[in-house]
């Protein structure tokens, strides 16, 4: 049996990437939007996923133990909501989340999260390449400034903009919250 | 057993993305790079994975049937050489590759190709996820010039450049072709 509904799937959203050590981050505005997706998905009472990094990397505010693991405020699970956790970039991989969506019949994901190069682009590419219907909402997503091959650097707007317009291309329907919340 | 050679991966090296409809290139290097690549692994004699995307997309010059489905010319398998073909961007979807590298006692592999925002990373971020690891050729890579989601445009240098940034900062080394000449 196939699910209609859209499941959400919040990449990431842990206090840990509030550590100073990420550099220069865009879209403060992330974690309110995905607040408002997530009340909008729990008054309808469609499945709702949340995504923990269990980073494996010694020191990173996002290892288990670590006071940055923990969900943000608002993006803990509730009762009846999956909580996936994972180790790598894909939340794929290393987790039971495509079986899970596929027994549950889910074909549709709605994704947002940190960091949009990273995990979020990492976990959008692999649902599409295993045939999700996969929709990102562009400004629930924020990322950090890196620095480049050559020795220069890449601001968090723009590499945020540069792997949008990937996964526009080629592995998402790309919209914003607003629209999102119109979503049936 | 463990091979410790690492297995040079050719990323979709088709015909088909000469056609005009991908818009404006990097790095006309790549393919020149890339024989440079091929030549040194066939002489030492080291594993070469040769992966072809065989689209499914209506009209795609990648669409096996048409002409732009062959290797560009150099890159098509020798004899012992494996040839990957996938329908998907990640060269681990739908394929035996994964297993194959298991087998072989594989955990190193080289990659390059086309696109590197989309076949190649995804391709690179699978790979490093699954534990593997991963040395990415940067110039011996290339992509297209994208439209971004608020309607302007990325060219090609600067899309390239932040993917590759991306991929440095978290699932690959990243080094040159004449270091990679170098690799034992």
């Amino acid at each position: 049996m196939s699910d209609p509904r859209p499941a959400l799937l919040a990449v990431d959203m842990q206090t840990g990437f509030d550590a100073p050590r990420w550099g220069a981050r865009n879209n403060p505005a992330a974690e309110g939007n995905g607040l408002r997706l997530l009340e909008r998905w729990r008054k309808l009472g469609w499945p709702v996923i949340l995504v923990r990094h269990d980073s494996t990397e010694p020191g990173s505010p996002l290892a288990p133990g670590s006071p940055g693991n923990a969900f943000k405020p608002g993006f803990a699970p509730l009762a009846g909501e999956w909580l996936i956790t994972k180790r790598v970039n894909s939340a794929f991989i290393g987790t039971d989340l495509e079986q899970r969506l596929r027994r549950a019949g889910i074909t549709r994901l709605v994704v947002f999260g940190l960091t949009t190069d990273q995990c979020v682009s990492t976990t959008v590419r692999m649902a599409s390449n295993l045939g999700f219907a996969v929709t990102l909402i562009e400004d629930a997503c924020a990322c950090f400034a890196l620095r480049t091959f050559s020795g220069g650097h890449v601001d968090a707007a723009r590499l945020h903009t540069a792997h949008v317009a990937t996964l526009m291309a080629e592995f998402a329907e790309v919209i914003r919250t607003e629209q999102a919340l119109l979503l049936n």
